[in-house]
């Protein structure tokens, strides 16, 4: 049986809220049953309709879409909510529906604040409801076989970690036309404390402490704006020190012109190191000091179990960044299942980012933009 | 309104129909309704059990499939039929679901015998119904870019092609053990005159005539059963004369061990030329003879409105197999809707591979099979 | 000691005269110590000036060169001819100057025909004096690292070879303008009976026999003239059957607008195979058909004895062209050195090509072209 | 003429000395005529032979060099001296050849402390002679091309600047055996107050000014000693501040398991920006926000006029370290001929590292390891 799925945002037009729905369609674990795509009723009624739902199940507003679904028979009701609005605006609609007894897949950041995240954590341990948060690279199957390559002591204790998301597409006053995505994007209203480093920057930040398996515990930041009359920040480089000795180097920039979003993973512990980039998704590369690097690849038949658990074609045949996002939600349907059926979910369907992952991402928002402001060299994560 | 989907073949453990459930669901223009997914009813029944099928749409033959579906109300019944059987099992079903006034999408080669495809083009010429025949391949963002560059000229007349399919997983005797893909590929009752060449030479064909926009005139083939035992070739390479006077070479080998699947095509005019290849597939390379080399991308705004049409993602989320295979399928759905609403469809959805592709490719297995065979250089290519 | 080396051509804005001076420079190994630059006597006499020789070591002829360095004391006259002249200046240079007792280094292809090539076989045997003939790409570290892995039988008997080398210098009628390299390239009285065949597919041709040890035994090609007005050919692709039962295809030209010289070539074994390509020739790739890919570099500790030898830089630090060119030089040096010093020279510096790659690579020529002009599909390699 | 040329340091098994002469001989440019080799006289005896010169030209020590190549005619002694011996000698041989008359070629960094290389700028402006310091990846064609690019204008003004230039060599305690490279260059006694930041973040820093043509202004460090034991760093991380408002990165390491010598920089302006790395070292990758990426190639007729100067080979024939390396010495000759023949050089030709670079490189090791001590965030770049 299809996990019934509602989703708050995504009108017409939304960028998220199309990969959202073509994530969760691909493996055919979801069925879109229930929609309140925008605070604008009508535009919520002509998404649905092109989307082919049922007239009674697109709401006019998420508050209507919680309230009526949770009236309806549990054998029809939605089980998970998506919500892919913008960063305003996931921490009541998430609030509600795991209070409503939804689950919930949120797009990242998990909040506006690291107060939201905590205070969203607390609700969902309270619920007894689950939640995803998507924080899509990590939904690579080379992405995880260094993970498990990592977790495994393949290269012994990770030292030195490289973690970068360049992209130019703020490289000019985007923001002063009708591109809306650069228009949230770049308002502190909308978007909270940061920009890049909000955007972006907590992508690389989640990519390292999920690949590494290391914890950020203090950092430097360089937080810059470089394009006049921005309000956020749209540049930053991270130095920084991780749980058991190591240090890293982070930086996002969205001003880095004619760059795409190759964001890329490079970490070295002494006995060898591994290198991976979006560019090339189906690759890791591995690199030893005394015999020649390796190229791991997606959908053979040597690479680990996170890696094979979450690839779909054979080798050759890329995988892309919406298989990639594919991954979180079938993960997360694995482990729905798993539950509805009473049985232990295997780690691999586990593995999806979480309430966890959501606040330290916040807590790197507010630590990274503090440390821009602060003269004092290193300053301690705070969560 | 989703495009109601029946599929012949595709039972659990098949390869290509989890491909092409995949393809159909990413858009959400397609619902899979009805299936003979095994010719052993219990197997059939079990697929459309995990898929979520309605247990009556679900059939033990595909006869079955088409005789109850064309008894259901217009508004029920399946719409298209997609055929995902081994060759030998594409004409019958495809003749009769024409017939049964279906449209098809068909994996290819399109039949068994250059005989049956001719025959099929007939049926489907006087059954008014369409016909999408998956070159995967062809549905890339920047193989419609490379094609629409050589359209316009931008190269000057093409002059010399090379196109290459290199795999390595039939190095050994894999049809000696229980490899179900390697037994059926390798044997003549199932797969036809050719192996190698029909499995991935065709797909190599496609390309070629589809992106340079010439057709293959005359052609000297080397055609090897590498591995002993063997009973169809696994390897072969073939000169090519090309209509207007160019030239070319196409390899394809399954004993290239360690290859994967990159498929690779690069062409040159006398004023630049283009290099694309599967393992890079949302770059397509542009050499000028005078002037630096391009590199030209999927999700840019500066590509041509076909590779515009054909994208998801914003440049630098790389696109993969499943998303090319997914654009038949949109680009099919979006002509059938087309269709339906009265409406001319434009260029880039009528952009798909169909009859005439099919009986080109067919030509392409007897012609390059017969070159192989005969000690004269220059076979004409025979339709 | 460094060796004395007389220059037979290579005046002043010749090509291949230059890149043989620095190659020979680069090592210290040979001084440039006499030369007859150009039949051109004040040409010559300039060219030796500029290069800082002294006035009596430069010649007006190659007579004169080969007749008074003969006249000088052994301690004095120069040890090794080098004969960088077009081809059709191969054969009388090379004859004269190992039966006046000199050793050569002479460029590729041998001479301008393979019945000169046979004989100057006969008089090298006959003088006691040595040849080398600079085929580049065999100098290159990751080459020779290749032949040595197929020689230890890494990847199981060779099965399948593609060798290429596309240039797109000659895309247009660059003879019909002042351009000295594409007039007498493309002109039979200087290049003989091929164009590119000669030029580049000779090139090919010595590394596919060089790194596989395997033999040509019959091949079919098509030749190409592609630009109206060539008098000789300007492409073609070229089917292989080898030594062993192995199949080949060798792909040549110079119309690939847009190309540089990447020459590459791919062989496989049941077992594995490899990549090297001149566009990263510090890289091979070797690839395995059920682990990870290698990529074996320049200048590591762990490549076999050939590549070791060859290499002068710790790994990453590129060697490139020069460097490839430098080891044909280098080894010849070293292996009269050992002759001089009665020692055996190690396997590692005899490895240079020599009269027998010579011939077999005017074999081709004149093979390669016949067969181009046969309606006979396979022809046999006659030497 | 071949310019005379004496060598300090470089005796046998030494690394950079052999580098030196042969970037001194790939041109013909210079003439290896007398060497102190090592403090060894007899090293430096056997040194002098195997390379071929007169015994009287092979001296015990720099002192007896410099004093007895004086004493000989102006038309017979040595023009130039190569230095290459470990950093804490190169200041008072240096110094010494300065006084005597002699034009210097200095192995980087220039000095041991800044106090010593801004004593050696008033030397040399005092001596009337030259110093070229062997920066060698500004002698890269495709770097120069960059730094064309930039001071054209084509990028608008850089904002952002990262390098990088990460090894691995040094990740275990190599100096606790008989590797000579990493005994001397881990050494405070030798090596000055720096390790990995003397070494091989100099390289990366001289990069970033030479190519952005901006200027560090502040910096930011994060210094490490990662292998237990070490006396000196091997990490560092540094964020930087540049005229003109732009910001940077700048990363050097030694413990990257598995990195070779991947020095990279990317930069990038408002309207556009490019990316160089030394494992490609023939492409320089530039890209602009709204139309393809270019790959611009050493040896191609396309390039600016810095490139076209410093390349020797036809596009595709890859020039590698050693020609960097040799750039820096014919431009340094290039530049004495003119001087000598009463001419003005080309900018071309002018173009290589001299005292200016070897202070601010001094500056660089000094500040950043100050940085690298401080609580303070940022530290103003102190000359």
């Amino acid at each position: 049986m299809k996990i019934r799925l509602g989703m708050i945002g995504g009108g017409q037009g939304a960028y998220i809220g199309a990969i959202h729905r073509m994530a969760a369609a691909l493996d055919g674990l979801y069925e879109l049953t229930a929609g309140a795509f925008s605070s604008d009723a009508e535009k919520s009624r002509a998404t649905g309709q092109l989307l082919g739902l049922a007239p009674d199940r697109v709401y006019a507003s998420y508050q209507e879409l919680l309230a009526q679904e949770q009236q309806r028979p549990e054998a029809e009701r939605v089980q998970v909510v998506a919500i892919v609005t913008p960063n305003h605006l996931h921490f009541e609609p998430a609030r509600q529906a795991l209070e409503s007894g939804f689950h919930v897949i949120l797009d990242k950041p998990m909040t506006f604040s690291l107060a939201e995240a905590k205070q969203l954590q607390q609700v969902a341990a309270g619920s007894g409801k689950k939640l995803c948060l998507t924080h899509t690279y990590s939904g690579y199957p080379m992405v995880k076989e260094a993970r498990q390559l990592v977790a495994a002591g393949t290269f012994g204790p990770i030292r030195k970690v490289y973690v970068e998301y360049p992209q130019g597409w703020l490289s000019a006053f985007e923001e002063g036309g009708d591109n809306k995505q650069a228009a949230w994007r770049t308002d502190p209203a909308r978007s909270g404390v940061a920009g890049a480093m909000g955007d972006i920057g907590t992508h690389a930040f989640n990519l390292l402490e999920y690949v590494t398996g290391l914890q950020v515990e203090r950092l430097c930041a360089d937080i810059n704006v470089v394009v006049p009359g921005r309000r956020l920040d749209d540049d930053g480089a991270v130095l920084l020190k991780l749980s058991g000795g190591a240090s890293g180097v982070l930086v996002a920039t969205q001003v880095a012109a004619g760059e795409e979003n190759n964001v890329r993973i490079r970490a070295y512990g002494e006995r060898g190191g591994f290198d991976w980039q979006q560019a090339d998704a189906n690759t890791l590369l591995v690199r030893w000091p005394d015999r020649p690097a390796e190229i791991r690849r997606t959908g053979t038949g040597y690479v680990g179990s996170f890696a094979q658990h979450n690839a779909r074609t054979p080798a050759g045949h890329p995988e892309g960044y919406l298989e990639a996002f594919a991954n979180l939600y079938r993960n997360f349907a694995l482990t729905l299942q798993a539950e509805l059926a009473g049985q232990p979910a295997p780690p691999e369907a586990l593995d999806y980012p979480s309430l966890e992952e959501g606040v330290r991402g916040m807590a790197f928002i507010e630590n990274v933009i503090a440390s821009g402001h602060s003269d004092q060299k290193w300053t301690d994560f705070a969560v």
